[in-house]
């Protein structure tokens, strides 16, 4: 059997492994991607598709940075992605309103809203009767909101879709059904794949294989440790729009999208791995959802899935290059915001692999977990 | 183009038509039934399959006493559509159990049991002690319980399939895709069906149509006021069984498949006609259906969908030589007893266009529609 | 019930239908659209999107400037619906090869090539070498082909998807599951429409039906000869592209989309309704397809899948006002130029019911039928 | 997290993990099946559900000895299998037919009918006229064929099905999404799973996991060589059957069921682990069926799937214990044959884990593969 020689083997094909693969094959590299089932059908085409730097992040910092910096790329990565492959990602700037469910919450939120100013961003706190003015479909009960115009959204299974092809088009090889059986190490080197696609010897390894990252990690002693989170979400198909902003509240979220479905999301259930969605997950989160936009009850049902995201003890994506073998790139453990990070990482993993310096990668380094068993 | 000249031809492919083509064509009568649409897709596929003759029965009647005698059917019908198609449908004779859900409830459901072991049926009250040992996975405040244990089930995909497959082994010609356009009638017969499958001169016509008999009728200016009340159910699938026996109370019913689904249905939406299931149906069925048996919310969620049942007037349905034309006869408006009634609607009809006399169905001529408008 | 009056009914919930929906709800006009099974279901989303406005011209004529206006009118068409809906219909520019498979038709491409340059289009003919320099992934034994750059293509989906959606968020009001079952008409004009979804008094009325127009006709009096003609087409998914151009033979037509899917159509099967798809068709559309591009072969199966094409006796569509219902007017019979002639379609019969003269639809009036007749 | 500590641990939930857990299970032994995506929709549910134990069978020698004792099983377990499960799994036993393509083949099957009639099956060889007579549908060509009564056929989808709704309904727990991460071995016994759905104390463990068997030995330092072997098939749907009877031939198999459906397999790619079916796959199949049947042409496409078999370079399934783990078992390398030989496979594993002799299932001992490298 004949063996693949390429540059970089990058092992995982969803939205992470294929903007890394995208990126590099635009720079002339030679990819090939690696995944054991079919590309993008797991967590990245589970996901809502919010672009959410803003919403949830309640302290600065590296993690705060890298999102912003990441959410601002996707305007021109969606005209790029169109122009290279023909494929319209839906990238929708309208904004996100992050709800108040009481009071106490409003007041956080508003305070959540001053500190963003801050940092130079745009944060517009809405009283109960703006709100209502500007999105008279929500229900009674809602004690104003946080708007967030930054916040965007992208068809998430569009845009792994588009990654993938990008990549294709522009030469990298992407292979599915094909599963890592075992790896050969050298000197602190990844030498060879065998899988089941056939052996590989590629001069550099990128794992960006999500919730089964730990698992590929374990067979070259790597300690990487990735807790499988399951999310549930659903879809309602609506005949005219009730809302146009995303709605962000505690128990759930809704996000329209260009097709006429509303995502209503999600779950989340540490160390569950389980496939299929629970009843109780369904009746739970169309009870908020319905309680938040009551016209939604008249909305059509469309469908209810699950994956799985990657999560980590510290809550940081590991991104950057592994400890002890040189030739080893570890992208993963990105939790909910694989969407959002998917530009800053395909990018920042593309530009160390070429070896340029990415400093704002640096607090993500999957070193950390060695350092700190060490310490 | 050239024209079929069957002895019977049957417009409808749900389980009525299928039913009534079975039975024809297994006397050796030539058959051709026609269907718009596929067979077996509308109201047949989205029923549950049970065949409750006793769980809403509330007084005596001609209605009772077919919907018994067509539930007797069932066990011979199952052996022989296996022996003749290969096909098992599933027949199930575990019983049901009409629960109450508060005490005067109770009381009417009592009275309805005595009244049924009057008529020689089988219906024992169980108090709520008794029903939680034997059906421990009830949730709390229910009331008791009639247990009828003749009371049974089939699948109805199958069933539908069955009887389909089984007049097609015999000889029916079964046309999808056929829509009658045209009837030319002449000295109150009708000579000839122009379809978009050709022309078709029969010696005896059937409306079979379900919800679509009326505009049918309608063509050829014939009053059978037929009301289409759309029907959502939802389907999940358990892991180990949390019941046997089939439950029925007010607001959902729960059926347990062999497959390992529950079906749980449905909701009645008179005179609405959109295909697709609402938000709030699923959100209703559940919740009604996790009060019922808690442990449900661990079950997985299947699929969700909906059918339009053909409802009249006097809640009856229409079966027997229609009042004008002489060789037309018309079999619909079961309403929520399609596949309870199909056996005895199937083996009936034949026996009527085989000119043999069926005195039980008498009660249910569609003359009586004409009849009512002249007084 | 309450009874809708709209300024505009259009029945039928196609292509067509939606176009004339959304350029009438543009202009403010109130509009009810009737589709009895669901939108964009049936012929609209079977087709392959091409935009062939001189693949198979012939001739000159009405039909060859219809169909090359409603060509031009795509591109600003697409943006329009994307800032409107955030929806992409995936218009693509690259052009259309129309391949000779023996000298004699290689002769009959170049003529056809040339008449189409004096008329002021583009068409270059290539011979075997320069097409097989161009187009290396043909297999041998094409005899040179046609290129015609202005014959472009669109995700007939997501069209129908974005007129759909553009008409609802500009106001039409848009029924699934909504059957018309009688007309009343009074003094030449219709006056009410008694459909499933309840009754309706429109000021004016549109026939928009596809193939199921004939019998909407039937029910008025209104002789509307429509032929039905199968189609069956199937998709495949390549990895990496092997041609960028839509290929055209006798015998099979290739259309690469954006989303990396490959669709090969068509064939022709008038009269026939059934649905489905026969083996034979797909054994005949791969043997073609792998016969053109041999490397086709190694593509993955999609699926298959048939629509109801909407034929006339004279080959064009009735477009304009009936003839003997003042309020009434056509637009359907478009046979394989649906998606191609829904531009100049929805503009121009909005115009006509707006009061605007539209000349270039004069020779397509479906009072042709009747003055044919009386000749 | 707790522990699970199950008498015996099944890793794989394919139709023959399935039978394990359920003849363990029936027999009061407590087990725990992990499926690492979902139960029966690998190889098993891609199989065309042939017993054919005579039909490829050359030689004597116990792989023909085991295929035939597992074929007489499928009866009984048939009947036990609805009985517990109310499933049934739509046994057949009509007979296969194996076609000559030419008269070489022709000879060469009469012979093998021969051998096989010595060894006290059943083998009718009928010539051309003959074999025209019993099965007009047949196309011209047909050198004769082997009639095989004994080789019958169940559905593979409703066997794996109520192997697992039985091994569930008499206490065994099937977990999904469960992937084995690790395993902790000491003193030559595997002593812990460390799996997605947590820890695993088993006092034994069973490997069944089909294709994947060979990643799985591997990380216990076990050779356990398994190729994985593509196979494509596809289903028809005909209106009214073409012929009764399996037929098998050099190039395809044609598999009638039931439901109206005929099963056409199968191509063989080994090491080819992509999912998804070439387009060739689809036409040569395809021309193979309607070359033996023309009227197939005329029956209705319906899906192409694909599923990876476990071959094994000698051709025979490992069943037993392993050689150098005192409380390991073995089930795999089953190849064509998982349908056929899992009655017998789930019997004779079940009986071995009990301590139980099964001379029977000697020479498929995974220890050969051992033995033989130390030669």
């Amino acid at each position: 059997m004949n063996v693949k020689t390429p540059e970089v083997a990058v092992i995982g094909g969803g939205v992470i492994g294929c903007s890394i693969a995208y990126h590099l094959a635009s720079e002339g590299v030679s990819v090939t991607l690696l995944e054991k089932d079919r590309i993008g059908e797991k967590a990245s085409s589970a996901a809502a598709g919010m672009l959410g730097a803003q919403v949830e992040s309640g302290f600065p910092g590296p993690m705060v940075d890298l999102c912003l910096a990441s959410r601002e790329m996707f305007p021109s990565l969606a005209r790029e992605l169109k122009e290279k492959t023909g494929l319209d990602i839906e990238w929708d700037g309208t904004g996100l309103l992050r709800l108040a469910g009481d009071p106490a919450e409003g007041e956080e939120l508003r305070e959540r809203g001053a500190w963003q100013r801050e940092q130079g961003e745009t944060a517009e706190w809405w009283d109960p009767k703006t709100l209502l003015r500007r999105e008279p479909a929500l229900g009674e009960g809602v004690a104003g909101g946080l708007f967030i115009p930054g916040d965007s959204q992208v068809s998430a299974p569009r845009l792994v879709q588009a990654l993938a092809r990008g990549a294709s088009l522009t030469g990298a090889e992407l292979l599915e059904g094909a599963e890592v059986r075992r790896f050969r190490c050298e000197g602190g080197r990844i030498r060879e794949l065998e899988t089941s696609a056939g052996r590989i010897h590629p001069e550099k390894v990128v794992f960006a294989a999500g919730a089964w990252s730990g698992i590929l990690a374990e067979a070259i002693g790597l300690r990487l440790p990735v807790v499988p989170v399951k999310g549930e979400s659903l879809a309602l198909r609506w005949h005219r729009p009730l809302f146009r902003r995303t709605l962000f509240a505690k128990g759930c979220y809704l996000v329209p999208k260009a097709d006429g479905r509303v995502i209503v999301g999600a779950t989340e259930l540490p160390g569950d791995t389980s496939p299929g969605v629970s009843a109780k997950a369904v009746h739970g989160l169309l009870r908020e959802a319905v309680r938040l936009v009551p016209g939604l009850g008249e909305a059509d049902w469309e469908r209810a899935w699950s994956g799985l995201r990657p999560g980590t003890p510290d809550g940081l994506p590991y991104l950057g290059r592994a400890p002890e073998h040189e030739n080893l790139w570890v992208a993963c453990g990105h939790f909910r915001n694989g969407i959002l990070l998917s530009a800053a990482t395909g990018r920042g993993l593309a530009d160390l692999l070429l070896g340029r310096p990415v400093p704002r990668l640096n607090p993500f380094s999957p070193g950390r977990v060695l350092a700190g068993e060490r310490r």
